[in-house]
């Protein structure tokens, strides 16, 4: 399995738009076990976004889709940065489910 | 929902061990919604695990778990630091799937 864990950072004001953005564009993502949203309670601006997937491809293969184009498209002058982007080999647990 | 994201560093050679003490000591949390265990690829002896639990409640009650209760002794001597450890609030995605 290959996993992402990353910040963003919004622009002010702007994280919950970008969340709605997001949520709306990975819905359905073949081989994602896992893309979760969360807001940094520690900083206002900021969203962590943790994912699994089945392989790195199927990763690489999303970024094409027409969904997840349009959310990168609407979400890109919404963000500020990127920081403490961490690459991950998922072993197992709880809470990976294959969709799409 | 409350997150958690940490790094978790094993003494050296003992990385694996610890997973498969972690994974059999988490399998049935009630109010966890996704526990995720991951090798680093960059440091071989960290781990990361990312979580999400319905409320910060249920993830303290946890810690009292018999399961985790015996996996954190056994973990314990394995362990040589926590790091990189953030506190979130999951608001969405895929692979939140209640069980316990």
């Amino acid at each position: 399995m290959y996993g992402l864990i990353g910040k963003m950072t919004a622009v002010p004001g702007q994280r919950d738009t970008l969340i709605d953005i997001l949520l709306e564009g990975t819905g359905e993502m073949p081989g994602c076990l896992s893309y979760i949203i969360a807001r940094d309670p520690a900083d206002a601006d900021a969203l962590w976004i943790t994912e699994v997937w089945d392989n790195s491809d199927s990763h690489r293969a999303s970024l094409a889709l027409p969904a997840v184009q349009q959310a990168i498209a609407r979400g890109k002058p919404l963000i500020a940065g990127f920081s403490h982007r961490t690459e991950t080999q998922p072993v197992g647990g709880h809470g990976l489910a294959p969709r799409g």
